[in-house]
């Protein structure tokens, strides 16, 4: 390839060196961000490395591949989003282990009352809290065994817990879990009844909207603690408010919520045992993530330039 | 054995009867705690298993074998505590899983700012908190490497960082340490000046009392993490204090601290980066430290039965 490619991924020297290696003939033209990108520049790029403002795309007229910086990809393959024939690849792979390490954060937190030590701390109040759950010994179920599902279940798994992941469709066994099971066909009630955490790793599907409602809340132990760093819609969020607020959960680590933003005053801030972060997990908090976006993207460069097949191929 | 076994340590019916069979003519006097025993109890017994008042030990004429819940043992070797000829045995391997959990609970708290939320949860505010830092590529240096330096190793290792351990004696390589160094000969200016967590371990001797002191915390970079799960005195706190003041140090993760309790006015419960539990992590708190304590207590009470050699022994 000889044209542009514009990236609105922040790309240290080094990336960029490795990209132009890559494509030596290709006019790199790298910004810091989507707003950053003025129309003509969105018009002369071949490829776009990042999330622009899907909006804004009608008038790419020479692109041919859209490389994202998400996992997600709905908003760029609806009708007219795109010029026909650009390709687009997504960057799965780049945010499970930032997922992993803020979830497995979120319930350590909890399990080891570090939100009451931080108020005793407060007070110069020096109380034992007394017991405390781990994740030695206990039992895991991952809903969504994708990158994100997999990299929990590497660091339970390590951890001495027991992991069973359910997913759409299974294909033999998986590095990590002990059992696999389908949404279909799961046996929610022993899975649910015998879990210590219920991990929310999935996308939002048909087969997962309201996936943990009321019924399935209720099949859960009272000690447990239920994890979403899906999507807010997996959870029938007034159900989990009346689970925790009736104490048939323990707690609940939301870094996703429905709605998203959450309102000021919505009931979920104040639900006793939920701990809420704003959707940040992923994103670009995590130098590691940057790597991995970056890493997908300068890979896909070169199999673009190369006509070779590219990796994350949704279109 | 035909004496009694006086147990101070919780026992379940189950241990109770694990315990019964492998020393099949003992009598098993079970009690919940060490305040339980009477002194004509402690006069009875032949062996004890858990941590009496050092005081009362004198009485004990047919006791043989002292077996100590605790990792610690220094108030029961102490001249004139124990009659002559009693064996004492210790429960290190207890405690080591609760303590990595814990600790890695309070590092992932600071890096995800997991405080930060929690504060913004009370406001009801969707606020992004920014960038974070994580375990996955980061350096940790472990400052004791028994079991319970070990089990934090296991843990950073799996999650992807590199980890060095500093030990009074190195005899060639440990399992999931990159690198291994002793007490007095250790490179700490480029060590500290590498992690991104110093992790504390070690017990209070002579090699470790206030190791970390304000030249050490000098050579640390500001972005890094101190967690001290050892014990107080091997930070000098007044020199910790300023290190987070003046921003030489981005947090300290203290379980234990120096003095302890931490009194109500002491100026390291306001100090900003400073993250206090009240010496929580060991003890009872943990259902896998009572199963590991009772386990290694068990199959002493086996061993001094069938006239073998001590796990743990002290003296």
């Amino acid at each position: 390839m000889n044209g542009t490619i514009l990236t609105l991924v922040p790309l240290e020297e080094r990336h960029r060196e490795q990209m132009q290696k890559l494509c030596p003939e290709a006019k790199i033209v790298s910004l810091t961000g989507a707003s950053q990108a003025t129309d003509e520049q969105l018009v002369e790029a071949e490829i776009i490395f990042g999330n622009p403002e899907p909006a804004r795309l009608a008038i790419c007229r020479k692109l041919k591949f859209l490389q994202l910086e998400s996992a997600g990809y709905d908003n760029y393959i609806a009708p007219g989003v795109l010029p026909e024939g650009v390709r687009v690849a997504n960057a799965t792979g780049a945010y499970g282990v930032a997922l992993a390490e803020h979830m497995l954060a979120g319930v350590l937190a909890v399990q080891k009352n570090l939100y009451f030590y931080m108020d005793r701390q407060r007070e110069g109040d020096w109380s034992d809290g007394g017991d405390v759950g781990g994740i030695y010994g206990s039992r895991a179920v991952i809903i969504g065994a994708g990158d994100i599902g997999s990299q929990m279940a590497l660091r339970l798994s390590a951890m001495g817990a027991s992991v069973a992941g359910v997913k759409r469709t299974v294909r033999g066994s998986m590095e990590y879990f002990d059992d696999l099971y389908e949404f279909r066909t799961a046996p929610w009630e022993q899975l649910l009844g015998d879990a210590d955490m219920v991990i929310i790793t999935a996308p939002l599907t048909e087969d997962t909207y309201h996936l943990i409602d009321g019924k399935k809340l209720a099949m859960m132990k009272p000690e447990a603690i239920l994890v979403n760093g899906g999507r807010g819609g997996i959870v029938d969020t007034e159900a989990l408010c009346d689970a925790l607020e009736q104490g048939k959960l323990h707690a609940a680590v939301l870094d996703v919520t429905d709605p998203e933003p959450l309102p000021k005053d919505h009931r979920l801030w104040t639900t006793r045992g939920a701990c809420i972060t704003p959707h940040v997990a992923g994103g670009h908090h995590f130098r590691e993530t940057v790597e991995r976006i970056i890493s997908i993207g300068t890979e896909n460069m070169g199999h673009y330039a190369a006509g070779e097949p590219l990796r994350n191929q949704i279109r």
